[in-house]
């Protein structure tokens, strides 16, 4: 919530005929279409764009962000739309710039391991293509997000604790500057010390430094052998406890997933599962056979020190998949808890030390509201989730909500975490960039000021008034 | 070479005055120690700063920063001087502000597996103060380089084909800015998606953009078991074939290097081993007993197949310790090949795919030199390095060493690579910016002229006038 004051600008008419006499059909002012372009997988209020445009080229979004600047109109990047924090709602108008189009795979590098994606490619199409190359690309955020939009806001997913973020996994990147200026950032080899590294100052800028239109990306060889299992706990600290010996040991685990009882619960009605609704660890190994069992068995012995039950096996790929779209699918499940409801998720992230009792303290928390609150996260890297069940007719939920949000997040400031480990700041958690950054938002805005002097590019995202 | 005219501002009394009285004897414009401020281990000519200050605390730093740009005056951050593209000489002259009695290491997070170091402590006596926690920090430069140096120039190592670089390894910065505040970026979080990531931005800025005073690490957990092996090879070639085919088969080999036939000459010399004067794979395997013997015979295999030799094992620790500082001090072993020389060395990187390629048209360049030049590297990553001697009796080698040096930057650059895989830009590399980055340099020059607006921070390194 906490959405700044829209400020629009009348749309101009000039900058309207200019796009359409470019774009023709690939600009829409539609109602529709506007909707669907002013919102996000978040409860923020919706906020639509005043046209959308469709471009298929990097030279057609230099050519958008020129026409726009001359105007002084706001553009936004748009993929997916299945950002959680707001960072497409149009709050101050202007043009969004649906990136759906530039889908093509650029370049494959399999020897390299490496692939050049225009922003729209999203992940689930990546790896369908990559299919016969015997690589794969890991960051998994629970939407089948495009490849553009993980990198313009640094999201990971459930294979981070082993393969990284997409901070570690953008190589290069095509970005379009406020002035309409293309630039290539990065590059192909696999380090360099050539100056600054503006791919990872793009990486994560949430569209208000520049519009990413290619990203290159590194990938990683599909092991040889993958197991993987559930186990449950007799508490969600126990899980914890057992996740913080299992990195402490160096256990190369490739996923390593809470989900507390609530969200098994729902879990096994969306997918059809049936796990005891205890909370539970989703696991993952990756490697060659003898490594991969190796590293099953010492975290099964870690898991029972800690009176955790037997691994319940998925030994087949489809029994994998399945196991893996539903913890992907675990926001939309929790959203079935209760009927017609808005769905505020936050995330944050803490130095795995302090994980254990930062949960503890949320779940006294949860403990007092009067919504149903589902957490679960990719524990291994410290970071949790919360989705809080709003009922729309109890507008003062979304007051609660909002201070539940705001109690987790400084818990996990004072912590020293981070007030959101991969959903990003976009509008919603623009009011902690002080707290938890102080005087280096002022360096934020520096930078944000030389590159964007119009403040055109996603205005209202990331950098506080 | 390639070193831009020296533009000096008298040094004002003022100013050492100001210094001094706050300063005392820890203000030096002693010839001796200008001197030693003056130089790298880098083949350009020296360039001593009109004063050394040796802070003790990141406010004195930012004190001698506030001073300092008072009067207009540049200031140059000073490590361990082991630079290798001129990253500390003061080429308009000013304040070295020599870090190296910030040598504390401030708190060790076992559980968390982070460190927080003042930027003066080096790798080794990090890992000293480490030696009783199960953990290790892995980036190793040749040198015992400060940990703020490495940072600010983004270093690597032998061990970056699995740990990765400073950039993967900095979690977060205490930085000064060219206004003396003082910022913190990043946090012991093992990631975060909270805005704009400055720590990365920091990484390798080669003190352009802040004086970093205080580093937050990420650490690893010392693997269970550890085997080295040297491996003779019938050719370069062959032996970076064995080395692509090792990275492409996923097997996560902690160091893997490369030694031509000189090189080796150079290093038995120097360091008193017995190897045979053949191009050599230095590689280390780090896992559990089960998975380092596996990893260990898959590249056996692999290399055999490409006419390798049976490995030469260094079981000891003794005898790992003596074979990894033989390989840091290939450099200083390589120097030892010609009296009385200035070395000349560079580095590039390049896509795997390439490394063959790339290294073999470097041969034809290395023989059609008059100067003994050594190749090794880091080929795991795509990178090597070469050390060409020069006579400084002939002055003319510098002019052949300068085209030999563009003939293998450009090399690299046309096979997707980059002019340097890890020794920085400096004054060195300035010339190829331009070349590598196109457009993105003025992005690049936009953020330094709005955090050093007065272009005082070791101005005349990395960005190009």
């Amino acid at each position: 919530m906490n959405q700044p004051v829209s400020s629009r600008k009348p749309f101009p008419a000039e900058l309207l005929a200019a796009l359409m006499a470019k774009f023709g059909d690939r600009v829409s002012t539609g109602a529709a279409i506007l909707e669907q372009h002013g919102k996000d997988e978040s409860a923020h209020p919706h906020a639509p764009p005043d046209a959308v445009v469709f471009p298929e080229t990097t030279a057609e979004v230099a050519l958008i962000v020129k026409l726009c600047g001359k105007h002084g109109i706001p553009v936004i990047a748009f993929g997916a739309g299945s950002s959680l924090e707001g960072h497409v709602l149009a709050i101050y108008g202007g043009v969004s710039i649906d990136l759906t189009r530039m889908n093509k795979v650029l370049a494959v590098h399999a020897e390299d391991q490496d692939v050049t994606v225009e922003a729209g490619v999203t992940r689930k199409q990546l790896n369908q293509h990559l299919r016969d190359t015997g690589l794969f690309f890991p960051i998994d955020p629970g939407a089948d997000a495009t490849l553009g939009g993980m990198a313009a806001t640094r999201a990971s997913g459930t294979n981070a604790v082993r393969y990284g973020t997409m901070s570690e996994n953008v190589m290069g990147l095509t970005v379009v500057l406020a002035d309409g200026r293309i630039i290539h950032t990065g590059g192909r080899s696999r380090k360099s010390a050539a100056g600054y590294d503006l791919t990872r100052l793009f990486v994560g800028s949430e569209g208000t430094l520049g519009l990413i239109t290619e990203v290159t990306l590194r990938l990683h060889t599909l092991p040889e052998a993958v197991s993987a299992a559930v186990c449950a706990f007799p508490s969600v600290d126990a899980a914890v406890r057992a996740v913080i010996q299992t990195i402490q040991l160096g256990v190369p685990i490739a996923r390593c997933e809470l989900l507390d009882a609530t969200t098994i619960g729902a879990v096994n009605l969306y997918s059809g599962l049936e796990l005891r609704e205890a909370p539970m660890l989703f696991c993952e190994f990756h490697g060659t056979t003898a490594s991969v069992a190796e590293q099953a068995e010492t975290v099964q012995t870690i898991a029972r020190e800690l009176g955790g039950m037997d691994f319940e096996w998925a030994t087949k790929q489809e029994d994998r998949t399945r196991l893996w779209q539903a913890r992907h699918d675990a926001y939309l499940a929790c959203r079935r808890l209760r009927p017609n409801n808005r769905a505020f998720s936050t995330d944050v992230c803490v130095p795995i030390s302090r994980l254990a009792e930062c949960i503890a303290e949320t779940y006294d928390d949860i403990a007092m509201a009067s919504m149903p609150v589902a957490l679960f996260g990719h524990v291994g890297d410290g970071n949790f989730h919360l989705v809080i069940l709003l009922d729309p007719d109890h507008p003062e939920e979304a007051d609660l909500a909002d201070a539940l949000n705001r109690r987790v997040v400084m818990r996990a400031l004072e912590m020293g975490g981070t007030c959101t480990g991969e959903h990003g700041i976009g509008i919603g958690k623009i009011e902690f960039m002080n707290e938890e950054h102080g005087d280096a938002v002022s360096v934020m805005a520096a930078i944000k000021k030389s590159l964007d002097p119009g403040n055109l590019l996603n205005p209202g995202k990331i950098i506080p008034a």
